[in-house]
């Protein structure tokens, strides 16, 4: 593994744990180079910079997502990697309300769906 | 005005000053019950809540607008709301290349055009 | 229960019959104002409005819900509520063959599925 | 011309007086078939199909457009063309707050501009 | 059948031997002209234009639906169709990389999960 | 330059003659890392691989970006890409027809509007 991708998971070790294996598995069985290029960028070019704590990162990522609403099952990865990085569960749900402002309700209610599956987890 | 308006109007001050006149004068000219029933929710009911502080929640507001990324005139008033509630250049910049992983790099693209306007506001 | 949210699951019922029940036993289980600001917004500040019949909004929903894309469910269940409000099979049909038009033929493909499921519930 | 495509301008100058030459214009100069291909479908084969009348399909034109929010300039056009076909200033306006609720409080200021501007023309 | 409709079904026959019927009974269970309004568009009038092969034009329709991302079973099936038109592995896999830069990450992983689905089938 | 940055620009520069100073310029006056870290990805790390040539990248870029609808702008330079990569008009054609049956109509009319003007460029 490169040095790039070493950093890239462990980011993603940090947002949970056994993540990158899990990870890794499905991108590998995807193609060789899908790690590298998808989380060398994601994990080690952006999310690994300063100006900003991994915490803030995982509210912003929790808010895009649910703003988009094309990604249900990464948005409840994001919510329970938000929690995992010291997002309180009061901040969680503050940010999904606002989803309802920013994005309508129906991305409301289904960033509720997924909140409450991280709060179970 | 009632309470629910006055209070919208307190924070859309915090975000910009000269804010409240300018848009309540254009959803006046659209329907009387505009700006209650849009600014009362919005900035009232939501983004007046406890559990996230205006500065956190303006960061979320330009990550949810980039990734939306149709409303252009939003996202560019947005960041300077970012910017006059205490987020720095430097978290306003991570936030903008954060996009180019969830929503991908055209959508950052925009972004930096706002981003670049906000900062020469 | 607030004025505002008896307002809401009046409406809430029109719409479906055991819906205020179980909407609210879902948003009550994330958190305790979210009923109040998201039904209370949608249901009483909006859908409550004088201007246009319930039956007429129903309609609305559906196509932007269709057009939209990201909320299955929900989708499905404003295809219910608009048989219920008085939208007929012929109506809702067309309206869904509209929905290639503006936002081409996957959500309309999307929107066949969810009819067919309201058709037969 | 084909009997399919003076069906579509028939439609189109119902919903705007000018504007099938407008249009087509615009769709000739970049490819002969387009209007055969593009309007033929939208208006010939959808538009004009019994079940609803066109009042209604504009009105439910103008919820999707403003809810997918990225053709502004043909939002404007068929809020032209709903008043046009019927369509009151109360309903568009009723139509145009409801937004906010399924697609967020930006896409709905989107189509406060686009609402305004066609109440103008 | 509509000759039409029958110029649809042969291409679509191309894209997956089985399709056609398959389609057909589902579009019929919802509305009689629906196979006729929406494959005669999608299918007749414009994939079997010349100018593009089909094989060219699946591989578009995989970046596009990955791109929209609200219809994972049709990208799913698209990308089963560009395998049968000849697109090989090793493009499909690049055009789901490329799905990141434009549409981002989570585009992405999405499509990567369509394309394993596809590549196992 | 690092490598990584320099190979982006040959990609870019293949695209359009003076894109990579323009572009640099824009991104440089935004964040000094910010070429790096985008059109490093983007060109670099993705554009530059195997397994497609540039003349289909960059038509799949158009068909995505079309289907996206944010970015007008970006959707114009593409097409202008496309054409000084090899794409013919026709074939750039018959991707805006397809627009219209993945993306919907207002889709295909906003990239007509691109592909006018990259006619014309």
């Amino acid at each position: 593994m490169t040095d790039r991708l070493n950093a890239a998971f462990a980011v993603l070790s940090d947002l949970e744990e056994g993540a990158p294996e899990r990870v890794k598995a499905n991108l590998d069985a995807f193609h060789p180079d899908a790690a590298e290029v998808v989380l060398g960028f994601a994990f080690t070019d952006v999310l690994s910079r300063d100006g900003l704590d991994l915490r803030t990162r995982e509210m912003l990522t929790v808010g895009m997502l649910a703003a988009i609403g094309t990604a249900p099952g990464q948005l409840e990865f994001h919510m329970r990697a938000a929690l995992n990085t010291g997002v309180s569960r009061e901040e969680l749900s503050e940010i999904v309300l606002q989803v309802a402002v920013y994005a309508g309700v129906p991305a409301c209610m289904n960033a509720i769906s997924a909140a409450r599956k991280a709060f179970e987890a």
